[in-house]
Formats: structure tokens, C-alpha cells, sequence
């Protein structure tokens, strides 16, 4: 392991690798494409494992993020954001590299683009099935026709239907997720047998994480976008989307202060480190990751009753047993698990393998 | 003002300098030393402008922040945050280049710097005075005499106590503040008249942003080390630190969907733009930010019952009402105020001044 100094998110590959392969051979077994959302990692090194499964196409969530990725070799790129038309320039630049699909949400949006773009582009129309944060409402069929007719002979060409089914991240249990999806696939089996009559290619896409790994049936969806699997955190693992030994990276943090006397010690690692993702525990009180050893080449299970519990800029408190405290001096290290993986891979901006190597991340600046 | 195609980060010069001014001339009438905490604006550039009030020593979080600085012209530096005696190479190359101050809270980290330091540096002990977060607790007159044993005879010079007085953010009024440090003050006084029998020149240091803009009499405190007056916020507007017109930075964001029906727009600022801070509304609800107008070559006051409601990755859903709504179309701007300053530069990572120059902020990867 690289010698840990400052804050330093460790990666253990073989982990991330099992993720990305065991999603990849889930969708081959339910005949449903993987496209993997590359907004968790933004790493074009791990990008490359997902080659290796056979993903020729990749999601992203910004103009910018496709950019990076075009750079990196990938020329089928769905950016899963609304379209945003004042980036119209770099979205005519990114259309003339890759095949390009974005969102078209709403009639507006499709006029402007339909004015502005110079080349082809392909386009999803987002559909909100209740999670209430973008896209056209699943049951308003009339407000989609409408962005049809807009459409309609110009450079945009529709390619079907995308959900970001988020209110499963509210789920508790597997259980919950599965009920979830099911009302979920009843919304989009309606518009795809609706609007096959005029578009008999449409496909139905689906993002979430939680449905994408706890999901055995996909029915009428045909591709899946799932991107924090590939890392896991703490929020999926409180879903029953994964295990916490199918969590692929941990925040390596130097103890700075040991406070028997309060249970506590204090390690370099603040929000600016972690980002600023809780969770509630069974005291009720919200903690921000679970703490683990770094032994040899990889990192513990959790320790029992060990966690991060007070957060500022650069400091993190972390409540242990009297019994471990004593065990632990200034200048160790300890690692954290991360409530919410997409967070503290941005907020760390680089990411090392347990073997040392390097993966760098795409720029905050461009 | 420049023209925005994607979220960015918007300084008001005027409201910045000013607010410099108030508290330069606060410390001067006050008999304290500014010694300005640069963790908020992490800027070369802003940094300057504390120069025309004459600061000559800054403060910083970081040995990493203390480098940034260092290489921009300040040669006093004081690193706000128990010392990592695993950056001891850093620390020593440092004190090699500025007259450098860092915490040590603890025998034990004193007995390693003790040995490891290769010149002389300054210390302050950190002091807890009810925070609960790092220091020695302010009451141990033991704990602090045994590090002082220790450094004795050393290349560690002890300079005084540093305090953040972190629990006046739970505050809510500036009676509330004033309270609270009335009790702060107390203990730091106690421990001045103690100690300064063996040392004679040792300083009291204060951080908080809400005591340091609130408190109208400092007592024994030597020196004040705000850091995010500079921008100042909405939470620094909830404790009463600062009025919402003494708020110097606004992001600007692009207008992705309008949502008339549940009187709601999407637009393009996510947690990677904000920060995920948030304050809990009169409604009970928590919300992400205010939104204001651009208008001309400034923001406006506050849109009366506009927040940011929903918060993801990239997207932030507002809500308005429905008046305002009628007036927003795809492609607009809105301006959003933040409710932790510090949060949003680090997360954006660079300025735009509504003259339209670039100020660079510390880079994340060094």
C-alpha cells in the first residue's frame, strides 16, 4: 500500500472489477444493454474496466463530463441531464465526435435545439415516474407528443424513453425497491406500447442503482444505467443494493488527536474530504461513515460501533470503544468508509489502487 | 458580467472588499490583530485585497493551503488544525520558507515534533471551550502544562491558545453569540492569567466568524481569525452575523426545465456546485440556497418564497411562485445564494468577479 500521509481514497480493484462484472453479467442474463453511469467513478482507468465487460456506450450527467470521456476513447455518450441549450456550442462540438444522445424534456427545449443544432443527435425523453425532480411526467402523454411533433424532421432523432427512478433511493429493504420498480415498470410499459406505434425502435431506459442490482426482472426495459455500484457505498448498502464487503473504496485519514476521555479521536478528514453525505443511525443520530483498519494490503471489516460522528471542513470526529482507543496513537491511520461513494470520489478528485497506482479523475476545471 | 453557459460562481467585488474593510477596522478599533482565516476564499487574488488593509499574517486549514500561500507571498502563517505528524517532511519545509504556527493539542504529538522538527516553529495549543470538536479541553490546566513540559527546550516556541468557538453556529441570534462567548472569554481569560506567569508574550486567539462579527468587546483576546466573513452566507445571516446584502457571492445557474405545474424549475447547480448544506425553513422543510435575479452588472435581493428545494448530483429544483414562474422561460439565469459559502467556492473551485476577471483558488491536487 502507498504510504498515507494526507486524506487518500484507496481503491481496491478487485472489488470494482466484481462489481462492474457482476452487473455487466446480470444485464447479458436479463437481455438488457449495460450502460454504465460514469458520474461515480469519472476516472477514464476505471472507464477502461468496463471495456473489458464488453460496454461499448457509457451515461454521464454533464456536457462536460461527455467531453472528458470523448477524450478517453468513448464515442457513444448519453449525457442524463436535461439539456442545458445555453451549452449549445459544446454540444454541436461533442454531436460532430460521438454519437450523442441527450434529453429533450419538454417542447421548449426541442425548438431551440431543433433551431441550433448542426448535426445529428439522438435524444431520450426524460420521464419523471415519481421521484419529482426532472423529466416529463410518465402519464402525460400529450405533453410527449409534443415534443414529437417538434421534433419531427429535424436533426434530433428520438431513441426512446429515460428514468432516473430516484425515490428508490428513499427504499429501506429490497422488498421496497422491488415495489417501487414494479409501479415503475407498469408507467413505462405504457408509453413504450403507446408510442411503439410511431417509433417501433424506441427503447426503454432505466438509472438507478437500486433497481439495476436488486431488480431479477426487467420486463420491458432495455437498457440499464446504473453508476455507483461500481464503487458501492453506505446509502446502497442501507437499501440492500450491496454488501459492505462489495464497497470498492475507503478514505485512508491520519489520526491527529486521541480523546480517551470522550470516546473520540480526531482525524484529517472533513467534508472537503468526504463530502457531507449522513445517515441516521439506530441512536438516531446521523454519522458520516463507518470506520475501518488498513491491515497489509486491504482494509478491515467495519469495527463494531465505530463511527464517524461530527464533520467540518477538514476535521472528523470518530466515536470509538474505549477498548479500541487504546490501541490507537497520533500518526495512525485510519479508513472510513463513505455514506455516499459519488460524494468523496469528487471531493478527493483522484483515487490510488491498494497497489499504488494512480488513477487520476476527470478535471473539476475545464 | 460575463455570459453564463453553465454554473459559475459570481463575486461582487464591491460587497467582498467591504466587508474586509468592516472587520480590518472592527480590529482596529477593538485593539485585536486580524489575522484573516483563508480557508472560505482559498484565493491569491482575495488574499491581495487584505494586504491594502493591512494584514500580514493569514490563517489556513491545511499544510497544503499553508503551501499555496506560502508560494503566494505570505511569510506568516498560522495552520488552524491539530498538527499531522505524518506531514512532518511538509511542516519542516515549510518552517524553512515563512514564520510558521501550527497546533500542537497533545505530549504526545509535542515528544514526536520535538524530535522531528528541523527548525523553529511557533505553537499554539488549540483550546476546546464547549465546541466539542479538536483541543485540549480549556479547563485541563494539566494536560496543557505536560505539553509544555515537553516542548520545553525545543524547536517548538509556544505562542498562545487558539480557539474556534465552533457551538456559536448553533446559535440563533447575537444575543445568543454574545452569550456564548461571554463564557468562551471566562475561560480564555482564566487560562491567559495562568500561564502567562511562565510566559509572559502568550496570545489568546479567537476564529469563529459569528463571535468575531457579533461581539463588540474582546477582553483578553489578543488576535481575531474569521475566514468566512469574507464571503459571508445564509447560515452566517441566520446567527446574525451579517445582513443577505453582505453577501458577496452568488452562482449562477442555467434554467433546464420549467415546471409551472408543481410551480418548479430545474436548473443546472447540483451538490457539485453548491455544497450540500442546508438550512431548515420556517415550513419545517430544509432547503439549499435563495434565489435571486442577474440583473445588469448585480444580483437583486432574495425572490420572496423562492429556495432551492431538491438537491442532486448536478440538478437543483426550485420552487417559486407562480407569478415569477410565468416570467422564467428555458435558457434563462437565476442567481442562487449559498447557504455555506465555504462549501460553494470549494466545491466550484473558481471566481468570476461581475467584472468579469478569473480569480484562481487553490488547486485541489497538489
Amino acid at each position: 500500500m502507498i504510504k498515507i500521509t494526507q486524506p487518500t481514497l484507496l481503491l481496491d480493484q478487485n472489488i470494482c472489477v466484481a462489481n462492474i462484472s457482476k452487473m455487466a453479467e446480470k444485464a447479458l442474463k436479463h437481455k438488457v444493454e449495460l450502460i454504465p453511469h460514469f458520474k461515480t467513478h469519472q476516472s477514464a482507468q476505471v472507464g477502461e474496466w468496463f471495456k473489458e465487460v464488453g460496454a461499448g456506450a457509457i451515461t454521464v450527467t454533464s456536457v462536460k463530463m461527455a467531453k472528458y470521456f470523448a477524450q478517453h476513447g468513448w464515442n457513444d455518450i448519453t449525457i442524463a441531464f436535461p439539456a442545458n441549450v445555453l451549452e449549445i456550442d459544446k454540444i454541436n462540438e461533442l454531436a460532430k465526435m460521438v454519437d450523442l444522445k441527450i434529453f429533450v424534456n419538454s417542447k421548449e427545449t426541442a425548438a431551440i435545439l431543433k433551431q441550433q443544432l448542426r448535426s445529428p443527435v439522438k435524444f431520450y425523453i426524460e420521464t419523471d415516474v415519481g421521484d419529482g425532480r426532472s423529466g416529463v411526467n410518465a402519464g402525460d402523454f400529450s405533453a410527449i407528443a409534443k415534443i414529437l411533433e417538434v421534433t419531427n424532421d429535424s436533426e434530433l432523432e428520438f431513441c426512446g424513453f429515460y428514468t432516473h427512478a430516484g425515490h428508490t433511493y428513499n427504499a429501506v429493504s429490497p422488498q421496497e425497491v422491488e415495489e417501487i420498480f414494479e409501479e415503475v415498470l407498469k408507467k413505462l410499459s405504457s408509453l413504450k406500447r403507446h408510442f411503439r406505434k410511431a417509433f417501433p425502435n424506441l427503447k426503454l431506459a432505466l438509472g438507478d442503482t437500486p433497481s439495476c442490482s436488486i431488480i431479477e426482472d426487467f420486463g420491458d426495459i432495455d437498457s440499464i444505467h446504473p453508476g455507483n455500484f461500481v464503487y458501492y457505498d453506505l446509502v446502497q448498502h442501507g437499501i440492500g443494493a450491496n454488501t459492505i464487503g462489495e464497497i470498492a473504496i475507503c478514505l485512508a485519514v491520519p489520526v491527529v488527536a486521541v480523546h480517551p476521555e470522550r470516546q473520540e479521536v480526531v482525524v484529517h478528514s472533513g467534508w472537503v474530504h468526504q463530502g457531507k453525505d449522513s445517515l441516521r443511525g439506530v441512536d438516531g443520530k446521523n454519522y458520516y461513515g463507518l470506520v475501518v483498519n488498513l491491515e497489509g494490503e486491504k482494509w478491515t471489516a467495519p469495527i463494531s460501533n465505530a463511527k464517524v460522528n461530527k464533520l467540518s471542513q477538514e476535521h472528523g470526529v470518530i466515536n470509538l470503544p474505549s477498548k479500541i482507543i487504546d490501541g490507537i496513537k497520533i500518526g495512525d491511520v485510519l479508513g472510513i468508509l463513505p455514506v455516499h461513494a459519488c460524494a468523496t470520489a469528487v471531493m478527493m478528485g483522484e483515487i490510488w489502487t491498494l497497489e499504488g497506482a494512480r488513477l487520476e479523475m476527470m478535471p473539476r476545471l475545464t
